[in-house]
């Protein structure tokens, strides 16, 4: 399989590529400094915590179809700076994620961390 | 191609997998609630943001290797969050996004917000 | 009474005061802009909100003795940036909070409001 | 003069005096934990990030009437959250901000800090 090919069917890949195309069709690379999408991804994820800041956990966990549509919407606009970011910045974001998993799985060992509420809190 | 196959090869379905057996090893799911978990979202999402704070949207365009590699990790944090809450609220997240795309590409016509900066703060 | 001697009594402005001869004697003024500040002020409200992510409501209203004094630290944090962005903004922050408390209580009739969460997630 | 006289003359008292009625009157003490009041201030912190996002710092200090206006209202709101989180956790704010900035004083020195940006952001 080529690269071209893999491109084509790699989910994350092809979101990168619709991104990337969209924002130079309008031409605002030169408005997305990491800095100012840095600003954005924090006011979009902002707009997911907003969906929750008055419900308790428990309602928080039973969105009804209609929240839950709003709520993979700002989600979506959060991802879609995160990427952003990660493409103006050269960082390969499948890569640092699973570097950044291997030092979490480090420092939260299971066998310390397992399940208790306390631990947790105290690890994090 | 099975569906089991496709998991193995699409990047950010292997993420997910890796993601989800990480919270199971470690029976955190119990404190995943969606609204504790854009706390954590936005949280790290600051993480970002506090590297680029002081900085000149200049100085953000030409980051250090030291920086990317913290920038990335932060980012690596704020995305495995991103794809919790995806998960626990049943959240297809390429699906979402695409959908946000395609919302977005309507309310941003190209030929009304192409380039300029007055444009396109006024269509944000 | 004179000015200065009121200034000498309310305690905002005592702390205005405070603050401002604090940047000035760093000569940090240069990197207050509106932009900078506000993004400060986000990561040290993120602060607030990291003690809190993984804590059940309840127990947020039973903080133990060592975490409200780091709460109050994050929070006296928010507090600086949030008054460096009035003061370089030329923002009356007493007046610019009474009027939004008169547009809040309009938005809010106490009729309509009280008391259920129904309600209040309704309001807001 | 009484402790209720000095209530009477302080703003910030007066504000706290006036929020505290604002929401005994609509009975949303219940939804005022500390971790729901984190998340509405960020959620407000936000919406001031979100007039900065794409204009460039100079243009962040020198903002027409009616971008001031909004930015007020919205620096309002956040401060109003930041006065219920003292409130219900019980922390004297002009204190814990007094003592924050003694604390900053000792990290940042006048001598080691003043007006260099590289200095400054290295010291943070």
């Amino acid at each position: 399989m080529t690269e071209h090919q893999h491109q084509t069917t790699d989910s994350l890949l092809k979101l990168r590529e619709r991104i990337n195309a969209f924002v130079q069709a309008r031409d605002w690379a030169q408005f997305h400094s990491p800095k100012n999408l840095a600003m954005a991804m924090i006011v979009e994820a902002a707009e997911v915590v907003e969906h929750f800041q008055w419900m308790t956990e428990g309602d928080s966990r039973q969105l009804d179809a209609a929240t839950r549509e709003k709520v993979g919407q700002e989600l979506a606009d959060t991802f879609v700076y995160l990427l952003r970011i990660a493409e103006v910045c050269d960082i390969d974001l499948i890569a640092a994620t699973n570097a950044k998993i291997e030092l979490n799985a480090q420092k939260y060992p299971v066998e310390k961390c397992k399940g208790s509420n306390a631990k947790y809190t105290e690890y994090q």
